[in-house]
């Protein structure tokens, strides 16, 4: 790579501030460095190998956190122990994780007696044996009910051939974007309370539990202080975003959007190059960096409509950075990430696990 | 490719239905065959060249409207005639125009002195000649004011080396969602007649004005019809969307993205693997196919939560479809589509100009 300043870079462009993301790094690691709980960070939100080995590098870790097959293939070259916190049917992928199984600890979640059958049928037919949590319901996503039903399948699980119960995952995520810590730890322990309920039933049935897999950014230091827990499936502490940021966390936001300002269309707007094909706004607008005053008006596909104070001097071939809302589905838009040093760029990271890789194999 | 059918495909996938968009593609061909304005169909909408050789052999099209370079380097390909209806800047991107205008005839929107500064000096060096459409502000987006403001900058175009002044362009973007016909034309009318009032400035100044682009889906039988318009930059009514189908369209929604249900986790919810990392939300929920009653609740990252009916028996590893309310972000998060007829896959079409491709030549 020939070296660069990310003053002529094409746009529009992923930037990460190496420094601020290896102090997230290692402020969640030394969370989890004592005490029985650890970290399974969550390689949805980044989908970026570089980021990941950053992430089992620092410590703390058990595994890496998955939510589907492609994202656990491509975690399978950096980690032997990875969990694909999702149910998983259908004939393709249960082949594919199957196959995983032959050379890596790999575990899914299962809520019901059709996911048992199709990642057990398919786990026999490889020859292979796959780990499964039960997963709770504990929110709305998905998951059995809490408790006996739990113990029920968790049963179910212990006596299928091709599969082993290794424990019980549940994901508070209604609790997870409360802004009040009051609120937000009230939240996440009546959730996680019915994750730790079920875990009671399934050890009184006798049955192993060794894995209780749950939380996330919001929750890294309620969740994973209730005992009972194993792992935390935090992802967005590395990068952080507008809607973390509203909480107390001590990561800080460590990733950009970086565009051009394309045009000056009124006294008081500008438009630049970084619509929602590039920075997404399902957690809201994102918010303008280094730039007082100025607001994200409305996003198109390849256009940012911003709002600046009168006397703004932005115009047209200025550079302009956007605070993503949501960190996850914008790097999903991109193929890579600029890694940044101050001005200079001192690396380019793939987003290798971007979109669905089966769909790479097939066209 | 192996022969495959619908129901063993991997989800979360793009779907096409072959024959209901090759009728929209032969209905707007149809809708340009006589009169003076023609269609220019934009890529962005599907970044797939297979679509896009379909829409230039069934007629009536001038050339390729893109958003971005690596679409119009895509785009290239198919056609000699490609227009960036966008402001081009950063030294990167208008280097990459100035070097296809060597080959095909390139033409992209100005609207600053600034852009027309950094494009033509882009094409001097390349000693290659961009064509130019100055862009008139029609509504919120860009352009330069209309009328006399927008004369003078066709001016200094046409007195810049490097550039040559084809016409003017403009987007009357705030009128093409308007569900109620009247509404719409009324707005598109008052929109599209400033672009006119500058077509009249630019020719009283005795300079040329051969091409004036404008409109979209929504406004291809309203802008189409105006006196002095040249071309249509129509590209949602290939394949259709929810928000389209509001409106009194002839064409009909082609493509859906297929889901796998991998929880029931509720009496009246189902979850499928569809979330918005799939199917974007950007102009609302999208809506479920083929199940009355059922409407989608809220999506997450890999998860779409949907309401159904109380008796419905949709359960895990049934399939579910959503109609997405925006084609153009939609697709751009996959690699490729499968084209079925009725259930049999007929084809799969690489999603070549997803994303930006720069990015992919850089990793």
């Amino acid at each position: 790579m020939k070296p660069q300043r990310l003053s002529n870079i094409s746009t529009p462009a992923l930037v990460i501030d190496l420094s601020v993301m290896e102090n997230n790094i290692r402020l969640m690691a030394q969370a989890f460095a004592s005490g029985p709980c650890k970290l399974r960070p969550h390689f949805k939100a980044h989908k970026t190998p570089e980021i990941a080995r950053r992430q089992l590098a620092a410590g703390s870790c058990v595994g890496i956190t998955c939510a589907t097959v492609g994202e656990a293939e491509v975690a399978a070259g950096l980690c032997d122990d990875v969990l694909i916190a999702n149910e998983v049917l259908g004939n393709d992928k249960c082949r594919r994780v199957a196959a995983l199984a032959k050379s890596i600890d790999v575990k899914v979640a299962v809520d019901s007696e059709q996911g048992l059958r199709e990642i057990s049928m398919a786990a026999r037919d490889a020859n292979s044996e796959v780990g499964v949590l039960v997963e709770v319901n504990i929110g709305f996503r998905a998951g059995t009910q809490p408790g006996q039903p739990a113990a029920a399948l968790a049963q179910r699980v212990a006596e299928t051939d091709g599969v082993r119960l290794r424990g019980l995952m549940g994901y508070e995520g209604a609790a997870m974007g409360i802004p009040e810590r009051d609120k937000r730890e009230a939240a996440a322990r009546a959730a996680v309370g019915r994750l730790l309920v079920s875990v009671t039933a399934v050890s009184d049935a006798g049955l192993p539990c060794e894995i209780v897999s749950a939380g996330g950014t919001g929750t890294y230091d309620i969740t994973g202080r209730m005992e009972g827990v194993t792992e935390i499936q935090a992802g967005s502490y590395v990068l952080m975003d507008t809607e973390y940021a509203k909480q107390d966390l001590p990561f800080a936001k460590a990733f950009w959007v970086l565009g051009t300002v394309i045009s000056r269309p009124g006294a008081t707007t500008v438009t630049a190059d970084c619509g929602h094909k590039s920075c997404t706004q399902d957690h809201g607008m994102p918010q303008v960096k280094d730039l007082p005053g100025a607001t994200v008006m409305f996003l198109a596909d390849e256009h940012a409509m911003i709002g600046v104070p009168p006397g703004c001097s932005l115009g047209p071939g200025d550079r302009v950075a956007l605070w993503p809302s949501h960190i996850d589905p914008t790097i999903n838009l991109h193929d890579m990430i600029y890694v940044a040093e101050g001005e200079h760029v001192v690396d380019v990271w793939p987003v290798a696990a971007r979109g669905y890789i089966e769909q790479r194999r097939e066209s």
